[in-house]
């Protein structure tokens, strides 16, 4: 399958990544080399690579300044899109060594390469470099989008910390599932689709219509992530089949079907608790009960629910701007990136 | 010993913990826990203690806020005393998971109680508030101070990175090890020394005063502490005597010895390149190699130095907060807490 890129994606591309360069060369070369690997800027040897993902929440952000009129400087606008990323990789380096996972974007962690000290202190810097860089810009709200950002990486932390929580217990409920998407996800990308309006001085019902549109099309984003965890191509997702099973991630639609009250929800929950790992034959079995209790097509439903929400907490702007933000909407929960 | 702590430590105590507190208590329970538990305020039960350092960063902020006149707002301050304290506390937290220490404070280490996950995103969390902490107080300067603070993380992380290198190095010169002093040790101090004066207004030439007489002293602080690693009272450090050296730590004072050119010094290099585990006595002949070396007398007047040499960048000011500057200095160096 072919996918056009919507231009926002491109355009983000290229006016973040200079403002992500320079901040990471301000670090100490050994630290910089971890984030250049990560970034995918360079190869383990150091030798350049195209990298990088596909710059979603930096367009976000862009997306967001230009909702103000008259629009906000561009250098602002670009500085709190690079926070946004640099706080979103700094998750995932995190989030990498807590969880031990050993591949992302089909390249092996940071982590694995150069040791989990060396990442860890990656990450660290770059949640200290997106302070910087931010509030570096010559924006006069620069403090309050600092604050936001700051603000959301703590509820950040809240959503990684109930994730490894969830992996010691039987009885997570579905609305703590959904607290923890919301946290893990939705919350940066509600953060990035108002981060660039609070930054450029907008009126406080845009920035709080850009939020909640964030919100919801971050619940979207993870339910889609969720489904594909379960039955994605590991040509588009980097992971491989039903991982998110071998791993009893306590996901939206897992949780959704092992509180159902079904038959197939039952016997997904003995799978669950079965001490040794499961067979091939098994997670395909989990993958069916997941189908059967109904919580795939719950979760597809829940999914389109929060996409249409977030249209319609989408505040009137420039309508360049607004269009190419449920543009991007739409394309993300059709082909997660 | 009977020693009797300088008011300012007293009064920085009191001050600061209730920020510290209303900070800590934004995070989520499981995270909010494992901070509780590493600022020794409950036990791993949950427990209300005592607990607490002895607030030597906090103190060195609130007086240096009162080395401007007139000086700024009072919350202001302990804001700015709070911040330097939550990124210290981020860098012990993360610093013990990379250096796998197991006793800090007399107490096991919040990763051996909690797990390196927890203790992970409990330094997350206090490195996001920390920022959100400067940025919420009502200072116009807040957010110069808030970059400084970033900066100097920044810094930090660059320490912890070349402390983690010089691990699998045998060939660390003076220069590099008195610059990753620097970075690990004196940078936050220099920080601590005039982000008070910074968040209230100081002019230019008085913050840069504080910064260099906080780095000075920050220096000399650094090189007790590697000298109480080698021949310091457990009773007062924490630390199993000689545990630097069993650990083969590249600090000041083995740097120099095994940079000497004496024969001591090329006796400690054979002990330090041994694969086996030095034995108790490898182990004290390695601290008298130090000593034959010269390098306990260096680095003691190297201290000394430093400390006079700080006391000279201290800008003049309102006497009693001067005063009081010279006197935590003098006490830190003489006692480290």
């Amino acid at each position: 399958m072919t996918t056009v890129l919507p231009p926002a994606l491109l355009t983000a591309r290229e006016s973040v990544d200079p403002a992500l360069h320079s901040a990471v060369a301000q670090l100490d070369p050994d630290t910089r080399r971890v984030c250049e690997y990560h970034f995918g800027w360079r190869s383990v040897d150091g030798a350049p690579e195209g990298g990088g993902g596909k710059a979603l929440r930096p367009a976000m952000v862009l997306l967001s300044a230009q909702c103000v009129r008259p629009p906000g400087a561009a250098d602002q606008a670009v500085a709190a899109a690079a926070a946004v990323e640099l706080v979103h990789n700094f998750s995932l380096l995190h989030d990498d060594v807590m969880d031990g996972d050993t591949s992302r974007r089909h390249r092996p962690t940071a982590w694995t390469v150069f040791g989990r000290p060396a990442a860890l202190l990656a990450g660290d810097a770059l949640l200290a470099l997106a302070t910087e860089v931010l509030l570096d810009s010559s924006s006069p709200h620069a403090s309050a989008a600092a604050r936001s950002l700051s603000a959301t990486t703590r509820v950040l932390i809240a959503g990684q910390a109930a994730d490894l929580d969830f992996e010691h217990r039987h009885d997570v409920t579905l609305d703590e599932c959904l607290r923890m998407a919301h946290d893990k996800t939705a919350a940066l990308l509600a953060c990035a689709t108002s981060i660039g309006a609070l930054n450029a001085g907008a009126p406080q019902e845009v920035v709080f219509g850009l939020h909640t549109f964030g919100t919801e099309l971050g619940m979207a984003f993870q339910l889609v992530d969720d489904l594909l965890g379960l039955w994605g191509d590991p040509e588009i997702t980097g992971k491989p089949v039903l991982s998110d099973l071998r791993a009893r991630k306590k996901t939206v639609p897992v949780v959704h079907a092992l509180n159902s009250g079904t038959a197939a929800g039952e016997r997904l929950r003995e799978l669950y608790a079965q001490p040794e790992p499961l067979t091939e034959q098994q997670l395909h079995e989990a993958a069916e009960m997941v189908q059967r209790a109904g919580s795939a097509n719950w979760t597809h439903r829940e999914c389109q629910r929060r996409l249409a929400a977030a249209g319609e907490h989408l505040p009137s702007g420039p309508r360049d701007a607004t269009e190419a933000l449920t543009e991007l909407a739409a394309f993300v929960v059709r082909r997660k990136l």
